[in-house]
C-alpha cells in the first residue's frame, strides 16, 4: 500500500519529485560491460539511464573513422544539413512582435565534403563565426542517407532488440561541431546513443519532472534563407503551437516554483561509450558546450526503438504533464 | 513525446483512465507456458497481470493435497485462524454512532484438524451458518507455521526470483471455504499467486485507478471475542485511521464520479493455474463468492517479492492517488 498512513498531501506535485529524489540517484548507472536483455528490461522497467564506458570500443566506427575516412566514403555525395544562425536547431526565439517562436532549422542539401570543411574550419576558429551547420537529420539516415558508412555499425543492439521484441525504428548520424546544440526535446522512443568521434556532454531529467521545465506553447517557425543566398530569417508558419520546455537546469530561462526540485542527471560520453537513455527522458541542451570534438567534429549514432505504450508507465507520465499544466495556469 | 498537440486537459484523472483503458485490455493476458525471466520481467515493466493455466499442475501440492492428507500432516498441529461473524476479514463495517470501521479478524489458535472440520462442515451446510474461519496469516506462514507442507510446494518461483533478483519476502498458505472473502487491498509486492484446491475468483483493478475506488479514511478495530466465549464484537483500537477503498467495481459501495471509468480485469483460477498480480494492483473483493472449493474447501499458496522502489513507477502511483484524494475533497 502506499504509504497507509500519509494524509493526502497537498501538494502532489513536489511531493512526487521529493519522493523520486529519495527513492533514485541523480547519479548515472554505470555498467561495467554490455547488459544481458534482463539486465537491459531491469533498466527499462524502472526507467532509468546507464552509460556502458567503451560499450562499442570495438566498433568498427569507433576503431577506424576519423575526418579523411569519411570524407573519402563520402566522396561526391550530398546530404542534408541543418542550418541556424547560432546553432539553435529547435529552439526558443523571441520573435518581433515580442511572442515566442519554436525555430525549427533551415535544412539544405550540401556535398558532404564542403560541409565537413565548414564544420572543421568553423571548430579550429576557436569562437563561433558565421551559421553553424549539423547533419541530424533524425529520420533513419544512417540506412538511407550515409547508408555507405552504415556497415561500420552494429545493425542493431542485441540487448535492446531481444528485451523489446523490436528492431531500431530508426539510426541515426549525427555529425556537428561544438557549437551545434539540441534543446530540450523528450521522445517516445528508447534510445542507445554511442559517440564515435568527440564529447557529449547530456544534462537529463526524467519525465515526471514536467513541472520543473517550465513548459509553454510557442508558434512554430522555420529558418529561411534571404533571397540570393543571404542570411537566415525566422520565419513563422501555419499550424498549431508547439509545447516547449523554456527552463534548464543550468539555470537559464524562467523557471517554475518545483524547478528548484530537479535533480538532473549529468553525463558525459567520450570515444565508444554508449547510454540509455529512456523513453520520455527530457534533454535540456541550452548550455553553450554540449559537445567537445576531436579533430574539430563530433560525431555519434543513436538507436530508437519504439516506447511500450501498453501499461501504466506512459498513461501515468501524460497523467503527470497534465497536472503540471494544470497547476502552471494557476 | 506525450502528444505534442494536446492542450493541457481540464480533467486529468478522466484522461489517465481513459488512456489507460485505450491502451490496455481488459481481458488477461494467457501464457501457454512458464515465462522465462526476461518474458516476466516484460510484464513486470508493464505492470500488467497475467495468468498461466495449469503453471503449477506438477507441484507436488497440487497433485497430492487433500482434505484428508493435510489433516494427518499436520496432525496434531495447532494454527493461527482469522475469525470473523461474516467472513468479512478486514472489511469496513459501520460503529453504532455511524462513523465506519475498518475490522480485521479476531486472530485464535486451534487445532489443525478442528479448523479444517468447522470449515468443512460448514460449506456443506450449503449457507452460511456462524462465525467464518480462514487460515490468512500473511507473515511467510508456510515457512513457519505450515513448514510441515512447505516441502510439496516450489521453495520459490525461479523466473521471479532471477528476473528481480530476490527470493520470496514470504510465501503463504491460504485454507478456508467460500465464505471467506478479502476485502480490497493493495500491496507493495509483485504477487505470485498458486491455486492448490478449489477456485478463487479475483477482480483486480490497475493501481492507477485510485480515483475509481472512493477510499476513505477509517477507524482502527479489531473483533474480540465475548466474555467466556461469547459473541466477536467490533472493538475500536487507539492508531491512526486507515485509508481504505470503499467502491467495489460490482456495484457495491458508493462510487465517485470517476468509478464509471474503472475496467476491472477478471480472472477465476483453478487448481494449478499460477496468477502474476503486479505490485500495487488493488483486489476489491466484496461480491459474496470469490472462492469455490472443492471436498469443502479452498487453498492457495501465494509468493510475495518486495516491489523496485527506484525509478518512476512507485512515486507515480503515489502521485496518482494523492492527486484523486485532493479530488475528492473538492
Amino acid at each position: 500500500m502506499i504509504d497507509p498512513a500519509a494524509p493526502p498531501t497537498s501538494d502532489p506535485i513536489a511531493e512526487l519529485l521529493t519522493t523520486y529524489n529519495e527513492l533514485n540517484s541523480s547519479s548515472l548507472d554505470e555498467l561495467a560491460e554490455i547488459p544481458s536483455p534482463l539486465e537491459f528490461m531491469r533498466h527499462v522497467s524502472r526507467n532509468r539511464p546507464f552509460v556502458v564506458r567503451g560499450g562499442a570500443s570495438d566498433w568498427k566506427a569507433t576503431r577506424t573513422w576519423s575526418v579523411d575516412v569519411l570524407k573519402a566514403r563520402m566522396a561526391g555525395m550530398s546530404v542534408n544539413v541543418a542550418v541556424t544562425p547560432k546553432g539553435n536547431a529547435d529552439a526558443p526565439l523571441k520573435s518581433e512582435d515580442g511572442g515566442m517562436l519554436l525555430v525549427k532549422p533551415c535544412e539544405e542539401e550540401q556535398d558532404f565534403g564542403q560541409f565537413m570543411d565548414y564544420v572543421i574550419q568553423q571548430e579550429g576558429s576557436g569562437e563561433m563565426d558565421g551559421e553553424v551547420r549539423y547533419a541530424q537529420t533524425q529520420n533513419d539516415n544512417l540506412r538511407n542517407e550515409y547508408s555507405e558508412l552504415f556497415t561500420d555499425v552494429e545493425p542493431s543492439i542485441p540487448f535492446a532488440r531481444i528485451a523489446l521484441q523490436k528492431a531500431p525504428e530508426a539510426i541515426n548520424l549525427w555529425i556537428g561541431n561544438s557549437h551545434s546544440v539540441t534543446a530540450m526535446h523528450k521522445d517516445n522512443y528508447e534510445n542507445i546513443y554511442v559517440q564515435i568521434i568527440g564529447q557529449k556532454h547530456f544534462v537529463l531529467l526524467p519525465p515526471l519532472a514536467y513541472a520543473c521545465v517550465n513548459e509553454k506553447e510557442l508558434s512554430p517557425a522555420s529558418y529561411v534563407r534571404g533571397a540570393g543566398g543571404g542570411e537566415l530569417v525566422a520565419q513563422r508558419e501555419d499550424g498549431d503551437s508547439v509545447p516547449f520546455a523554456t527552463w534548464d537546469p543550468d539555470g537559464l530561462g524562467e523557471g517554475t516554483r518545483y524547478s528548484s526540485l530537479a535533480r538532473p542527471v549529468r553525463v558525459s560520453l567520450g570515444k565508444g561509450d554508449m547510454l540509455y537513455l529512456p523513453a520520455l527522458w527530457q534533454v535540456p541542451s541550452y548550455h553553450k558546450v554540449s559537445q567537445s570534438c576531436e579533430d574539430g567534429i563530433c560525431c555519434a549514432v543513436n538507436y530508437w526503438h519504439d516506447i511500450e505504450f501498453g501499461g501504466s508507465f506512459y498513461p501515468l507520465c501524460g497523467f503527470a504533464r497534465n497536472v503540471a499544466l494544470n497547476a502552471m495556469e494557476d
